[in-house]
Order: structure tokens, then sequence, then C-alpha cells
């Protein structure tokens, strides 16, 4: 493992771009950062994984911190996300999860009744999650203090989409058979879940993250009156607390142009919108002084420069130059060329001058 | 294999309750079918896979008529639909297709340049699908006459994701790369599929089918300017030269709420919207006398008596007692219980009485 390039023991002051895009502040050029930026595309990445399994280097704080260093060090982003899982906080709360090499997450026992939700365990992340937590406190010192350190957890429908399946939860059969077979179990683990997800993002935040995001890769599956009605309330109880804590908050619904509506009424500073929801269309419906990340579709990093740079400038112009946040619109993929990304932040950071 | 319960020489009347909605006729109650209703969830079905191969029972002329008439002796439905595959005529064009058991479809010798799309060979239907064709003959013969038969072919977009993948499609790297890096050869491969598909549901209706079914599975993950871009001149094609030959048809773009725009403009006569898209807001889109299909999130059959029927009944309610063909979002689950497709057949034949 390599040396980190930098030492900065300061947490990302009010220069950082991405701190001054969630206050609303007129910039040069939009922040940038991707979802996944530590991950396979990498070769130093593919070196550590080589040595260490996924939930080895989730654990082992200075391997953990090496790799969600490795993209600043390559291409400093404005925001750097720890590199963890959303499916960590629920192995404390009693679930027996593995990764399996190339079938993803198994989860043991799977959350099948409301006995199964009343066993799950309620978790003080100080204590259950001691790794990650120290994690976040080498990044933040590691970290040079323009780049913002973002922490992350699970929505409480996409972690019971893992938990009621027992893996993979595509197509969802156990998921809704709880849902509508058993809706006051069902929301028993949502409250449950958010209960956690509440204690994990403030206690990242203390550790030295600067601001939260949360995932729903799977709300996208819902019609949006049973967004409304099983997944609304509870976000909306996070999204509160963490306000009270002045917490900034990004919500990232997957799939989720049906729910937009109601996506903007879960109260999170910053909606972070998949490829298919053109900027445009969002504020509409949001507003127009609504926070916006995303959107490019990350398939377009495939192509040739010319694609990417037309693709990186549409997003740009539709992200109207303020309250933008330049991010993919879903995980950068495994096969991205290096030089790709070097297009995009060139696009991105000169274009723009 | 069970003798079929009903002998019927005769194409459907001009009674079928289907062709009668696809006529924007005034109905009692809506017609129905379920998407994959021949299928894992019925026990008749497991019985003949148990002795044959999902490829052997698509080939085989007396199978896949008894698969196909089965969940009709059964339910009754006013609609039968082909037991068939939308892979099957990659195979003559030159796919090396097999199904490996509990990995998917999987293309030997995957598309991924201009030059395997020329080498990609035109069929006719009629000489490559003679399987096909005869089993529709067969269907026709045994099924009642108020039923209707349905043909049904992949959508060009939706084709070109297996045969550029090579298998499950997700997450279309190869796919947009070659959309992205070779645009031309792209679109001579939907050009080329397009060709296929309007000769296969041409020759599926002359053979004896009374409408057909165009299943654009992956059209979603598609951008809406995408779409308009790669696929819509495509579909415009297709369901013009079918329009001229007076062939009722049906588009299904799943998870197509973001497209649905576009959708309007393929020219086909009827929309088939999954469980996202409330039948009341497309109807906005799409216009007031727009002929819908579907909607009922396969996994609400999942759930118990009352939610079945409050979910059915919804569903009826805003489909608005006209210009609505009553169907899932999706496919049928195979996990889903015989008595949860009679309490859905109760509440639209007798509930709305």
């Amino acid at each position: 493992m390599s040396q980190p390039a930098f030492k900065n023991p300061e947490p990302a002051t009010g220069n950082n771009l991405y701190l001054r895009a969630l206050r609303g502040e007129p910039l040069p050029a939009p922040p940038v950062w991707l979802m996944r930026q530590a991950g396979r595309y990498l070769p130093e990445y593919l070196a550590v994984r080589e040595q260490h399994s996924f939930l080895e280097v989730c654990h082992t704080p200075e391997l953990a911190c090496e790799v969600t260093l490795q993209p600043i060090r390559r291409f400093h982003f404005d925001v750097s996300i720890l590199f963890s899982d959303i499916l960590v906080p629920l192995v404390p709360m009693g679930a027996e999860l593995s990764f399996g090499a190339g079938h993803g997450p198994q989860i043991a026992n799977p959350v099948r009744s409301a006995a199964d939700v009343a066993a799950l365990r309620s978790i003080e992340p100080r204590e259950s999650l001691k790794t990650v937590l120290e994690a976040i406190r080498l990044i933040r010192r590691e970290l040079p203090d323009d780049v913002a350190l973002v922490g992350f957890a699970g929505a409480p429908f996409t972690l019971s989409s893992y938990l009621v399946e027992g893996g993979k939860p595509e197509p969802f059969a156990q998921l809704k058979s709880l849902m509508y077979q058993d809706p006051a179990a069902f929301m028993m683990l949502q409250h449950k879940l958010g209960e956690m997800v509440t204690a994990t993002l403030t206690a990242m935040v203390e550790a030295g993250a600067d601001a939260v995001q949360l995932f729903d890769t799977w709300a996208g599956i819902l019609s949006q009156a049973e967004y409304r009605h099983f997944c609304l309330p509870t976000l909306q109880q996070i999204f509160q607390q963490l306000q009270e804590q002045r917490i900034p908050t990004t919500y990232f619904a997957r799939n989720g142009f049906h729910l937009l509506e109601a996506v903007g009424e879960t109260g999170a500073n910053v909606q972070s919108l998949d490829w298919r929801i053109p900027l445009t269309t969002a504020r509409t419906v949001l507003g127009e002084d609504a926070v916006l990340q995303g959107n490019l579709d990350p398939t377009v990093l495939l192509g040739d420069e010319s694609t990417i740079r037309r693709e990186v400038r549409r997003v740009l112009t539709e992200g109207g130059g303020r309250n933008h946040i330049f991010n993919l619109g879903h995980g950068i993929l495994p096969l991205t060329p290096i030089a790709s990304v070097e297009i995009l932040l060139s696009e991105i950071r000169e274009g723009s001058k």
C-alpha cells in the first residue's frame, strides 16, 4: 500500500466547492465527484483487492482510507466518499452477511416475519462500527482541506430489501409478501432501520464527515403511492433529525423519475438523480432552487472523446451553472478507461473557464 | 401431456373482449390476461418442464401449444399468448443461443462490431421459424373462439442488448460502447432487427395470431433523448408496416415512465404499462382515448385477499372502464399462488357486475 500523497489534519474548509454548492453559492464550475470513484476501474484499487477481500478492506481503517484516497490523488475530485458498503451496519443488527466471489451479497438469516424484525438489535454505532468510524477519522486527517468527506448509509427500504430477500433483492417477491401480508412488521422494520441510519450518519459526522448521502437503490420498484405509504415517513424522520444537527444531506433514489414529487418531500438538502431524469425536468418538479447532483450516464464514459465532451456539456447546461454538483447518474463502471475520467474533468474544469 | 379441453377451428371472432377493447368499444368488464400466464406458477407447466427443456418446449409445436393452453383451460383468460421467447428468432440470424440452468440466456458469439452486424443473416420466418408458426396454427385450432391469440417479438433495442452483451444485458457496458463508439453499426443493427421483427410478426398473424405485442424490456435504461435517437425511428417503421396490414399492435416499454411522451409516438395501437405509471397519468400524457394495457404490480398477487381485491379495484378505477385491457405491470412471479389469480379474476369479472 502506497503512502498518501498529502497530509492535512483539518476538516474541509468553507472553501470547498461542494460545501459551497450545498449553500447555493454561484461557482465558476460545479464541484465534481463520481459514485463508486474508489473502485474496480482503478488499477491501484485492483492491486489492493488482490491482497484483501471486500469486507476486509471495509473493516481495516488503513485499507479503507487508502482506497478512499486513491481517486482523490489521481483526479483531485472535490468530494471523497468513505469506502464501505450499505450492508455493513446490518451485521451488528444481527444479519449474517457474506460477499461470495461473483454472486454479490448473501444474508444467511433473512428477515421474513414480525418475530425476525423484533429480533434485530438496535446498535450504538460508536461501539458497533468502530472500524468504519476510525476509517473516517483517518481519511479526514489525510485529505486535503479543499476536499469534502461524505459519509453514507442505505435507505431503510433498500436495506430491508436485502435483509428480507437474503441477498440480491430482485424480483422482490419476499419483500413485497411481507409488505402486503404484514404491513405492521414491515413498518416496524423501516422504523428500526431508520433509527440505525440516523445514528450511523450522525456518528460519521462526529468522526469527521462533512456531509452524508442516503442511497435508495431500490426505491424505484415502488409506485409513488406505495413509496409515500411505506417509505416517505421514515425518510422524513431521518432527514429531519439530521437537519436539526445541521448535517448536510443528499438523497439518491435510483430509477425514481416516477417518484420525483414525493422525493421532493423527503427533506434532503440535495437530490441526486439518475441519468434518466433531465436536470431541467427535475427543477420543474422540485423547484428552481433545488440543489441537484448528477447525472451523466456512466456508460457515456465508454464512448469516444467527442461523445464524452458533448454529454458532459449537456449535463452542465442542464445543471444551469448553479445549485449543481456534477456526478454520474449511477456508479462508474469497472470497464471505464482512466482517460475517460480525465476527459470528463477537463471538460468540467477547463471547458467552463 | 393432457389433452386440450376444447377444440375450435375458427379464429377469434369479433366477439372477443380483447379485440373489442382494441376497437375502443365500451365493455361490461375489461378483457384480462397476464404476462407470463403460461409459466412456473402453474403445476401443469412445471410437469411439462420436468420432461423438456425450455427451448425444446418452444420448438415442439405440440408442447408449445400445450403450455400456451394451460392457463386458458384453468382461468379462461380473454387472451392467449404464444409460448416462446423473444430470443428464438435470433438463432436463424446467426446467434449461438443457449439457456443454461439458473443463469439465463447465453449467446456464445456476441455482436461487437460493424462486421458482426453485417454477418447477421436476414431471415424468412416461413422458412426459419417453422416450429413457431406451426405452434400458432395448432394453438389457434385448439383455442375457444372467444379467446384471442397474440403473437410477439422483442423490440430491436432489447434484442440488441442481449446480442451485444452475449446474455443478461445489465449493466449494458458493451451495448453502450457500441452505441457511442460506432453509432452507424448500432443503427444498422436496429434496422436489421426491425426487418426481422416485422417479418416475424406478419408471419405469426398469417399463421393465426389475432394481434401482436412488442416487448421492449430494456428501453427504460435509456434517457428519452437517447430513446428518440436510437430506438424510435425503427419502432415507427415496424408499427407503420404492421398498421398497413391492419395488424393490431401493442408495445410494452418496461420501466418507461420517463419515455412516455416518445412512446406515444411509436404508432402502436395499445401501450402496455408497468406498475409504476398510474393509468390516469398515462392518459394525461398519451391522450384520453389511448388504449392502455396493465398494470397491476405482480407482487400484489403475493398479498392477502383484501390487498389483491383493493389493488385490482384501484387499477380498474384508474382504467376508467373503457379502452383498458387488464394485465399485470410485469410477468407473473413463479411464487404466485393459483388462488391469487382466481381472486383477481373474480374481482374483475364479478366485482364489476
